[in-house]
């Protein structure tokens, strides 16, 4: 590599730092001090090490590149500008922040090429670099032969202290230590600034040396605003270490540069204002006007296409060995990366009769998670310490470990915010990797934020959520989800399933599995009960996939339609049943999934809730809230709007009032 | 001291053991490994060290105890009816997990008197620890004086691998640490089991080091199964060191004392099993029928009944001495802690008029905190490294920190989730303190599972929420809240302020403040705006507690009522100028407060959305799921249902159609 000289090197990092700061100033809004001082550390990794093909973003074997402070996200337009993204040019700069750009306050992979995963909320990147990171480990273990190694990438990820400070890293990295994820190197932009001020106000733990209780490799750059050379040997030294992450502490100074604002937080969230932008370009020297890149910074930056391209002709050169030797597993590895599911790949998904077993929809889960397994290697996942209680484990699948990532099941510890940004991370890595995470549905609780994530971002993840009501019974209300279903129905663009039996919980994971792998693909969560339930007379995978449907019917227009979902679903038909024998038509719907029967078309919509049969009672073991939209007002909905209670589960329902007597009962009354 | 024999001990100790034992084993559900593991700890704790008073659970100097790891709560029933606590019997303990018993799966602080904060959700006890400790902390430099000291108490916790693997954990023992709280001490019951398996599976990190890097003291016992002396030795040395939190690793063998599954997941979370129940008499030596204890060992347990009472009676004479020669601070400090609130204290909130200047809520927020602040010296919080946004500083308030425990300014850092459950444990101290903890409305989804549990667990803390919707503009879709104000409505418990303007503000500072202080204290949210807001004719104080109110008014039957919260009530009322000149009648309903507003009677509520009138359109720059409440339907709502954008807030605004024009549009078209 022939390495830039000084002058030159300064003038490539002064680009970074102006394209910043002017965008910020034009915007009159945004974060120019991380740009200014992690300028070196990201021209020292986008110069000399970064493997990536600017004219083909989405080249596989692309180093991934996470920034992980993505309100710093000047940093990755300016890079992606100056390295010759087509998705980043000199006028959306211009435009950063604006409506409808490509720059927008923080880095999403859904609006700009170039950016891997959506950041801004703390600690999510870094978490994510480690499912990037993972899905690395597991493809390569997957695929790779020892004369052609198709997947063969680095992670890097540039952290701040706010990243730092925040528990869903810490659960993240001390899992990547625990998996000596040699390939993750983590560049720590240790500028001592956050936005209350200097952070011994509040962060004054040794970070180098918790990362090394994690297991992690760590150096530190105490030169980081000048000395490229000092952190080009750091991440040189880190890439030695194959069997550890590596934490690279660059010491730096945000707002470098800026003779009043740096080293404050003045620089942090602001723009600098027209004087302190003047004053700055006097100190850094710089003679350009704003949005004007010198030649000699373009040129050598723009290297990077035809860099990339080598890097990318040379891989091809191994994927065609790869393909001519070993075209059984070529045609596995072009397929996932292509994003196709197999032809008839649902086959495998099970069906039930009413004389299957009674069963919960979490064993049902269990039963679907390992026969798609055996049909779809990318599915990849696993509980956050749930296991035995989620129901999914990949028999025989192995456990995913140091030096055995072959193995399919992940063993995220009880670590669910980390769980949920690392299966974010797996499913934009963009390789086909269909992953899952697990755990109990109140503890969604504890990581929403990376689950609304995966909706934004457009990560086809599938959360496994069991334990999905007040009747898992004894563990209390601390463990018994109460408005958690409905909330988690109003995250834009997350696919809520709640299946009342198996042929429900197959066309769950039909669903989900087919917008995992959809152009924008969606998550789906999957809401499962504890305890055992009936296989209905009248399900089917079809059916669910609608979202919901007529279950079982009255002769002629009925006089109410029972809407019931999971568990609730049994009841309802029992109640119908009663209610039928007494000479009351009865409908009864099954409605697993609100987001798939709203994007059926109208006619089908009338043909399950015709709308001039307005006498209507849902029934959920959850919130009512939001269940007048079907069942006309939330006074007819059996539901839970309290806490629930510690007692055996059947209990819980009985004295919550989900029985058919009460369902029977308060259906009379509405039909008066 | 006297200390019991080594064979009394063991008696002690293997009462609690079998106390669980039988308890779980009879109610078959539950976790039998830790209180078999923990016992020693647990035995060394409360005999040689924890003041309490059995017959006064809540005598305010006693040691605060936290079972961080919940699960294991038949440990702390256990401890409760040996020494002697009326709130739990040995019918209670019978009843285990039962409906309607003092003895839930775990540990609920509003169900068993002697329980300090509910437990269960892994890590939250940990962090309610560090806010008991800092409540202490606190108080004590508020009020003690050389010659007395009425705040001088120890916080202890038992906390688990899963404690320990969770972010929470990390964030609060980290900032525990940066404030050098001595009085902390931690008991990690290091037992090498999680629901998986063995800890190897997922969690290998030095846990010891990670600590010392937080700027903990750090003790290892090896041998926790039997040596009670080494226990307490290590008890005793971290009470020595005063200036830094302490954890003792005990290591434990998890069902120690079953033959056949200690040292297994097996014992982790179900109950033995007779035969096993059984095998582990044996194993023992315990010849005692189930549940029932040896009189030795319960005269010996007993024995803090009087060790309570005379510990009490000596605070009582300190306090006694305190009222003597420090009359007034005496008098703040017994109003604080009888939960009382001085006459005359809404005083101090501020109120507007419409000539008052435009500004955004969270600046009237800050204004209110900081009257607040002059009136209550119980008021004490912070922001997640948010202050300058969230203007939640107490101006002349100083920093809350390490030797500065005086000062009232809370500098959580980024830590959200951790300030959710510090908040929650300095509520739960009792001693009246009022917590508030603020971040972005957004970031509620990195805290939810504390701010659940402040709604369960009665914790009186007051949320500040600001940056409150599309409005926020630039920072885009991840930091842009859409889903969250309706899903924190619905968290059972927790009343959701979102107001209009400065009298609305004051309004919900004066709720949240008397509900802090309630009987069965509540928590309330605040969701501000980042935006300057008009000062509305018609808003008030007292109208804003009846969380809603007509704030202008047609003359006679209104055609169409438009409701509004927050932002929105002035967009409502600028369209109602323009529907009233073009001969319509538009009442305009202003409603911070769903919670508030159904807590009034009918007729009130009725006096403001009259039934008759059904022609409603609501307008919430929010999701519409759940308005068909108030609306009659969700299609009568102007809302937003999907992801922001990242643009000026302005623009944010007229894209997603809140204007003047396209509400009036849409009331039209609803009036026909």
């Amino acid at each position: 590599m022939v390495v830039a000289s000084q002058s030159l090197q300064e003038l490539c990092i002064n680009s970074i730092r102006f394209l910043a700061i002017d965008a910020v100033q034009k915007a009159n809004s945004g974060h120019p001090g991380l740009p200014m001082g992690a300028a070196p550390m990201a021209f020292a990794l986008w110069d000399r090490f970064l493997r990536f093909n600017p004219k083909n973003p989405k080249w596989f074997n692309r180093d991934r590149f996470v920034l992980s402070a993505g309100h710093g996200c000047m940093l990755q337009y300016a890079l992606l500008y100056l390295t010759g993204y087509d998705s980043v040019g000199i006028e959306d700069i211009k435009q950063f922040r604006q409506w409808g750009s490509k720059t927008p306050g923080h880095p999403e992979n859904f609006e700009t090429e170039g950016v891997e995963v959506t950041t801004g909320p703390l600690g999510q990147g870094i978490a994510n670099a480690v499912g990037l990171a993972m899905a690395e480990a597991h493809l390569a273990a997957m695929f790779n032969k020892s004369d052609a190694a198709v997947v063969d990438h680095y992670t890097y990820a540039i952290v701040g202290d706010g990243c730092n400070m925040e528990g869903i890293s810490g659960e993240a990295c001390s899992l990547a230590g625990h998996l000596g994820l040699g390939k993750l190197i983590a560049l720590y932009d240790d500028n001592h600034i956050s936005i209350d001020g200097f952070t011994d106000l509040s962060f004054t733990e040794d970070v180098g040396k918790r990362f090394e209780a994690y297991g992690w490799h760590v150096l530190h750059v105490p030169d980081g605003n000048t000395n490229v050379d000092a952190i080009a040997a750091a991440i040189e030294a880190a890439k030695k270490v194959t069997d550890k992450p590596s934490l690279i502490k660059v010491t730096t100074t945000i707002g470098y540069g800026s003779p009043n604002k740096s080293n404050s937080h003045d620089s942090h969230g602001a723009a600098l204002g027209v004087d302190e932008v003047a004053a700055t370009r006097k100190e850094l020297g710089w003679e350009y006007p704003e949005f004007e890149i010198p030649q000699d910074a373009l040129a050598h930056f723009r290297k990077a296409v035809d860099r990339g391209a080598s890097a990318e002709a040379e891989w091809q050169q191994t994927l065609a060995t790869y393909k001519t030797k070993y075209p059984e597993d070529a045609a596995v590895f072009e397929r996932m990366i292509s994003g196709k599911l197999p032809a008839n790949w649902a086959d495998c998904l099970p069906t039930y009769t009413p004389e299957s077993k009674k069963d919960a929809t979490r064993n049902q889960s269990g039963a679907t998670l390992n026969a798609i397994a055996g049909t779809l290697p990318e599915l990849f996942g696993g509980s956050a310490d749930l296991a035995p209680s989620n129901k999914t484990l990949i028999k025989g699948g192995g456990d995913f470990k140091k030096g055995e990532y072959k193995n399919k099941n992940l063993r995220f510890g009880v670590r669910e915010h980390g769980m949920g940004a690392i299966c974010n991370g797996l499913a934009l890595h963009g390789s086909g990797l269909i992953p899952y995470g697990a755990t109990f549905l109140v503890f969604t609780d504890y990581m929403r934020n990376a689950i609304r994530l995966s909706a934004l971002s457009q990560a086809g993840v599938i959360w496994v959520m069991t334990h999905d009501s007040i009747a898992l019974g004894e563990d209390g209300p601390t463990h018994q989800p109460v408005e958690h279903i409905a909330s988690l129905r109003m995250i834009p663009g997350l696919i809520v399933y709640r299946p009342a039996d198996g042929n429900e919980t197959s066309g769950a994971y039909k669903v989900a599995v087919e917008q995992a792998k959809a152009e924008k693909p969606a998550p789906t969560l999957l809401a499962l009960s504890r305890q055992g339930l009936p296989n209905l007379a009248g399900s089917s995978i079809e059916k669910a996939e609608k979202g919901a449907y007529v279950l079982s019917d009255s002769d002629g227009t009925p006089d109410i339609i029972l809407i019931g979902t999971g568990s609730e679903v049994a009841l309802c038909v029992d109640a119908a049943a009663k209610l039928t024998a007494e000479g009351k038509k009865v409908r009864v719907v099954s409605m697993p999934c609100w987001e798939m029967f709203e994007a059926q078309d109208a006619a089908y919509q009338e043909s399950v809730l015709p709308k001039a049969v307005t006498t209507r009672l849902a029934v959920e073991a959850g919130v009512t809230f939001g269940w007048g939209r079907y069942a006309g007002s939330e006074d007819n909905v059996i539901g839970v709007n309290r806490y629930g209670a510690s007692c055996p589960g059947g209990v819980a329902l009985k004295e919550f009032g989900f029985t058919v007597e009460n369902v029977v009962s308060k259906a009379k009354s509405l039909l008066g």
